[in-house]
């Protein structure tokens, strides 16, 4: 695809700061790039060509930021130059029903044998080369780090709100793309490349509406990779609104639901469960062998509504064998009472912690583990849980939830340092095991 | 009830920082309050005594902080001193089997004519009065701002961690109650408590169950206060583990929810729901007159996603009458469509905003808007946002959606500031926002 490229011909660059062409060109400095802007000599630096024909090498890819009333003849312009990789930033395309515009280029992709991607897009981010078409600067739209999810968006917008919730939550990614109203590119081609990429291992995809649902099913029907999917239009609303936004006929959700069940794709209902859900694929490396779940705790009230939780999530709560059961309660305080939860009581140490935890993974009556940290409680010393509980090898998925404000969100942030994984409410991390336990047991 | 005190006897002071005992003194250093441990002398510069009867002055409080086995006797002492209000913070008694130490308790509280609050709980936050009675010190649960919300929580760390991420998102408490084993206040004694606190205009309640459903149902009928409930205990899961937690017989899930029914209260079914519809009733001064919902976004999929939400939470998307349409499309640029949602695009400025949402805030055909914003896109002056938005008349509920990392979150923190109300994800703010219309529409 348009990922492996070397030299990049950055048309509609421009030297004013805040424009789209100018933070395109900046972004993508650290690669080969020759500015394209007729009016200008220097831009950033760099020597300006006033088309892409006067460039005195072979352009891999052009970034076309243009008005939409020049794009057509630029696009000629590359054929003319022998570009075949060419993303369209620039919008009013079929979005706004200008289906005439759209049709010109179609005929040149299939004149020429283009790769389009766009128009109305962000185009790709490619986190390991450091790939970045994306026009929402660095200030805006904090990068992630290079990592394992792959996301592609119908939504340019949509995706790059996600990727900066990422860059906070040590979420890696590999490879972004934004393809607008898949002129030429579409989702399924995405896939498909996405499919053997070696960065990637999650895929998340958002979309509106698929333009061949046959072809989109049999090619993710052959992807081994996990591929976590929401949906934008699953309700009249919603519907008419994904018509007007990429022209999308969303149609109707369960028909939508039942090829994404037959492909094997996880579905999200909320955006927020999306981002939870890619969370856990990414992050968990231990494949359950169950969905018996054993909750250990420090506030019962946390362990009660976790409980709820799994339940309504179709998960089992574990029952421990008698011996760990025994094992567990001659280590603990009398007062704590071995079962599920097994609340570890408001004056909780390191050590109750880090017993129960050993002890529980090393039940064969359970399948995965939810830690439930009040970090509120004074008896425990946050450094020293994390440099404890991180230091046991994790056999089972092991999930952390951590609800709190500044003390809550350092404990946080210092286990995610150590490739554990944390949610804030426990409904969360439930939902997230959920869909992670019913992937891999189906 | 036990909140208007003057003196305060704190029974297991300890000079030793982490201990419960001394963070309760320190705590309530603000206040008249006597240190009492027989072997001490001092403790935080306060004279201490060895007994509550050695203290030479009327006391109105004593806080209980001594391990189980002196509990009893304590409280003699106290009975002795005509101490009427206590408060227990030692845990140990029903919620581990021990039945016989609380039946001990409730004869002397009958005998007496005590209020006593717990045992097995944190006490009492005044945020207004300053009255604080957490063992869990400020560096870890961080009191948040005084505000109109009441928390009463049957479960301690769930109010407390509860409170501590309140303090992050400027969410504002009157008081506090966890009380534990209700030996003597239960959930009704303290809701009529809050019925009348003038300071108190939103009750948040925890509950795993209820010691007696028709006092509550005929004492929560009456309020006509906002009620938030949250029951843990929903499923059999959760039931079990509510048995072990406070003793409670959680019972059916379909009873509570009739009895909540009947008795006008606001059900949320997750931990993070709580928390929002706690927010949006808190917060938002404006009373609903229909629930046609007008979305204003600048990224088409993100209104796409907040049409679903809205559709499926039972809203409806207002459709804008001809005439305010027309003034809409006339001031923003021709790629804008103006319908529901009005997508501004991804270049959307301050400028369209402000005109979009003092246009719908006119129009008569919608009831509350849903201003979606994403705060990635450069042309979006974000402090000049804050500045002009909050600075309209917002004669309609009006809720903000901003998604992302650190802009987004300065964004959000800067409206708050201004009273506006902000959420991370469409999906939240369309569920609170249906739990507050349904309220008062009802």
């Amino acid at each position: 695809m348009v990922l492996d490229t070397k030299h990049i011909a950055v048309v509609g660059a421009s030297r004013h700061k805040g424009k789209i062409g100018h933070t395109i060109l900046k972004q993508l400095l650290n690669k080969i790039v020759y500015p394209v802007n007729p009016s200008a000599k220097n831009i950033l630096k760099k020597k300006c060509y006033a088309s892409v024909k006067d460039i005195p090498a072979k352009i891999d890819l052009a970034v076309v930021a243009v008005p939409i009333q020049f794009v057509i003849s630029i696009i000629e312009e590359c054929c003319q130059k022998n570009i075949k990789n060419i993303i369209i930033i620039t919008s009013g395309f079929g979005e706004i029903g200008n289906i005439e515009e759209e049709k010109k280029i179609k005929e040149l992709v299939k004149k020429y044998e283009l790769t389009v991607i766009g128009p109305n897009c962000l185009g790709i981010l490619d986190l390991h080369e450091k790939l970045d078409t994306l026009f929402l600067p660095e200030d805006n739209l904090h990068r992630p780090d290079p990592g394992n999810i792959s996301l592609i968006s119908q939504s340019g917008a949509l995706g790059g709100a996600l990727l900066d919730l990422a860059s906070q939550q040590r979420l890696g990614f590999a490879k972004f793309v934004s393809y607008g109203n898949a002129l030429d590119v579409n989702e399924t081609d995405i896939l498909e490349f996405l499919s053997s990429d070696k960065k990637t291992e999650v895929i998340g995809l958002y979309i509106e509406g698929l333009k061949n649902g046959k072809e989109f099913l049999k090619t993710a029907q052959a992807i081994k990779k996990p591929i976590i999917v929401l949906k934008g239009g699953t309700t009249v609303a919603g519907t008419k609104a994904a018509l007007s936004h990429t022209g999308s006929l969303a149609g109707d959700a369960s028909v939508y639901e039942g090829v994404f069940k037959q492909a094997g794709l996880i579905q999200a209902n909320l955006l927020s469960d999306f981002f939870k859900i890619l969370k856990i694929f990414s992050k968990l490396k231990i494949k359950p062998e169950g969905k018996r779940i054993q909750i250990i705790t420090n506030g019962g009230g946390f362990g009660i509504l976790a409980s709820d939780a799994l339940e309504k999530q179709g998960l089992i709560l574990a029952e421990m064998n008698s011996s760990s059961t025994k094992d567990l309660q001659r280590l603990l305080p009398q007062t704590v009472i071995v079962k599920n939860p097994v609340d570890l009581l408001g004056d909780a140490t390191v050590e109750r912690y880090e017993q129960a935890v050993i002890t529980v993974l090393d039940d064969k009556n359970v399948d995965a583990i939810l830690v439930l940290v009040l970090a509120q409680t004074p008896s425990l010393d946050l450094n020293d849980f994390v440099k404890k509980i991180s230091a046991i090898k994790m056999k089972k998925p092991v999930l952390f939830v951590i609800t709190g404000n500044k003390k809550a969100k350092q404990v946080c942030r210092s286990l995610e340092k150590k490739n554990m994984i944390t949610f804030s409410f426990p409904e969360q991390a439930v939902k997230a095991l959920g869909a992670y336990i019913s992937h891999y047991l189906k």
